[in-house]
């Protein structure tokens, strides 16, 4: 038999678990659970003769190493932050390690050693990163095979609602960290490449640069993500003309986001005193000129330029923004907390509310001098608010790649991330199963078309 | 006799200099002169009975000693992270101190041991911070002592060209630091409070938010500073209900700056690849959407939604901003170097042409119910390019404050900044010999005036 060790059991490890719990009657596998809160595990699933459920607390110096020591492979699903620790303790013990995590500095210093050990510490493996790196990897490679040359890679992809959830004006809840949704986009300019041309998008615009997008037949948008240019190398396209990726959302949620960010809402980097007592609206206010003969409503519209009949203005409205009796409630708290918290009163998921991911790769060649454009989109839907579509494309690929790990099908030593032929062609093929399979289509070459882009 | 150490002889010490020179014929002063570049130093002053120049280091250790033991009191005109070093040398051999800098944290945590020792350190003794302090102070004591509630301080100050050397369309000339004036009013949200109700403005709509300003009748613009709440407690206004300090511009700078914060140009947060090679119009063109059947012009004037025959316009164009031939010639260089760079072809004063330094501050006050506003304005003009407005605001203050504290007229130990009467009342009186005089005049009481902002 062999041992899985999962540490740290939320949200996203629903399918996770199905999955290693499914195939544990083909494989023999053991699965021990380890999250610091067992209730919301053992929501999730029963203790069995396959699986045990353990309070874990990472900071946990003995805990751990007892753990680590008794299992084959460790799976951690833990914030990106504290994989580092079990990350160290796998290389001591002798342990593969998974993560869907976005490989850190030290993370990444650890190669040398984890590869003299014979070690797989695969890491970005969920879904973005992850589904994103082995499904264009995939296509990237064969492209490569026919000797063509890659001109264009765009990649984009979305945590969304499902339309039949799709219920308010923004088109939008939250279905994975609100908290990265208010921030997204902070702390640099976009930077990406077109034709050869560095293009680079300050914060305060870049929810006015989108892109459309057709997925399946519907009309999405998506931003700009903060460093395109990083995966050149990591793709190993670091000549390619254009390269440029996006998060999605539906038409016109950043058009209206863009009021947020241009009021300074979004800021995270000071706090607001007394702001628990404060309302909605006093917190509007707070971002708008003096002038107390005109009211809120009017000064924001008037600043900001909104017509009264702009959907925008409806969007804001239907936020409940201008409340003067919705207290904050949050103590000297940062304008994006506060909010968050304003969002996360209209935009949390409802009992039967469904997610949706969206994916989309761009690919465009050349071979023997005519270009060629392939259009490769992923569409999966939610079941419920546990076995949501977000869980399912980040947990079945974590749980597919550790299942092979551990069986040596994925074997290359190291800290990796999945790029390689070996990696992304069995995780592809066994995720069809599942119902997660890229509808990939020949479209005209567009490069970049110009009529493509708003603004 | 007593010895004077000026350590730092750069720009703003020429009347610093001056000052002290003139004095020695009536008081027992000698003056060393201490800085790196003394070629420089020699061009403002020659060596005589009364004054030696040296070469000084401030990172030798031995040196500091040996010329701070030799003195009286030091005058630090280095850059302000270098004062600490000063400092304590100042605290361990029993010198005397002035700076025209910021008390950093570090400054202020020598203050009980300086205090015990019975020294002197004052800080933010030149312009702003300096002279904005004494003159403030002195009207707010007076209106306080007639038992009058103070409603309302604004405060602004702004190096600008005297009107004769107004020769651009902007209006504006670099007087000071050019970086410190790409940078200015980033790294936070303006803070400030009207009539009891907190105001932030990020950064991206900074420009945008603009008040007028009247002085001596000519008309300015003013932006808000980073932060006008921390004066409250300064000034012993912790309730004042409308506290502003500002930046004075001419009319029309800050609507055309805003052009360079929108497209991303003054981001010094990352830099840009192969910048050395790029032409100005290249640098414009990473701001743009990618879209080769479109000219650069019309792309950015689309984009900011500019008229082809806007004064904004002119202004890019006056600054060479589209020419295709001009080289940057800067390597790897953030977008703020490179706007910098390209604001320093234009923006540089010429051999003939003058500065100018005003300041104005408004005071709001009630008394018996009666409610009524000061407006004190300054406006110095320089005299040449050595002798000029900043010099003589920054260096006075400063030189005539080291004076009085080694008179003994100034004696409150401690690290101090000059809001105390027995600073700057002395200080004021001599500045007026200089024609440094603030005209006051009593307007009627506008409190905060919408009609007085724009947007």
């Amino acid at each position: 038999m062999k041992n899985i060790l999962l540490v740290g059991a939320g949200k996203s490890s629903s399918y996770l678990i199905k999955y290693l719990l499914e195939k544990s009657d083909e494989e023999p596998i053991l699965l021990t659970i380890g999250d610091i809160d067992i209730e919301n595990t053992k929501k999730l699933v029963q203790e069995s003769e396959k699986v045990t459920i353990v309070q874990f607390d990472v900071f946990d110096k003995n805990q751990r190493k007892e753990y680590i020591e008794k299992c084959d492979i460790v799976i951690s699903m833990l914030p990106a932050r504290l994989h580092l620790k079990i990350a160290k303790d796998c290389l001591k013990l002798g342990k593969h390690l998974v993560t869907a995590s976005y490989i850190s500095k030290e993370m990444k210093a650890l190669h040398k050693e984890v590869k003299e050990k014979g070690l797989v510490f695969m890491n970005e493996i969920g879904l973005d990163p992850g589904l994103d790196h082995i499904s264009a990897m995939r296509v990237i490679d064969r492209i490569r095979t026919n000797n063509a040359k890659l001109l264009l890679f765009e990649s984009f992809c979305g945590g969304l609602v499902a339309p039949e959830s799709d219920t308010n004006l923004w088109n939008y809840k939250f279905t994975w960290n609100p908290r990265n949704v208010v921030l997204a986009g902070q702390g640099g300019a976009a930077k990406f490449i077109q034709e050869g041309t560095y293009k680079y998008i300050p914060y305060h615009k870049l929810f006015r640069r989108t892109e459309f997008l057709n997925i399946n037949g519907s009309k999405f948008e998506a931003y700009a993500n903060r460093d395109s240019l990083k995966y050149r190398s990591i793709y190993g396209l670091d000549d390619i003309p254009t390269m440029y990726r996006g998060t999605i959302r539906k038409v016109g949620f950043s058009r209206a986001w863009n009021i947020f960010v241009q009021l300074g809402m979004t800021d995270d980097s000071y706090s607001i005193e007394n702001s628990e007592n404060m309302s909605y609206r006093d917190f509007v206010n707070l971002f708008l000129a003096y002038s107390p003969s005109d009211s809120v409503e009017l000064k924001l519209r008037s600043y900001l330029k909104i017509d009264q009949d702009d959907v925008m203005w409806e969007k804001l409205v239907e936020l409940d923004l201008f409340n003067p009796k919705k207290k904050i409630g949050l103590k000297n708290a940062t304008p994006a907390q506060i909010l968050q918290k304003i969002l996360e009163n209209s935009w949390t998921l409802q009992k039967e509310d469904k997610d949706m991911i969206v994916m989309q790769h761009l690919f465009g060649y050349e071979i023997d001098g005519k270009k060629h454009q392939i259009e490769s989109s992923l569409m999966v839907l939610g079941e419920n608010q546990i076995y949501t579509a977000m869980a399912k494309t980040v947990g079945l690929p974590v749980a597919i790649a550790a299942l092979k790990i551990l069986k040596g099908e994925i074997k290359s030593p190291g800290v990796q991330l999945p790029i390689s032929k070996e990696v992304y062609i069995p995780i592809l093929k066994e995720l069809e199963n599942y119902g997660i399979q890229f509808t990939e289509k020949e479209v005209p070459f567009l490069g970049y078309n110009p009529n493509h882009v708003i603004g």
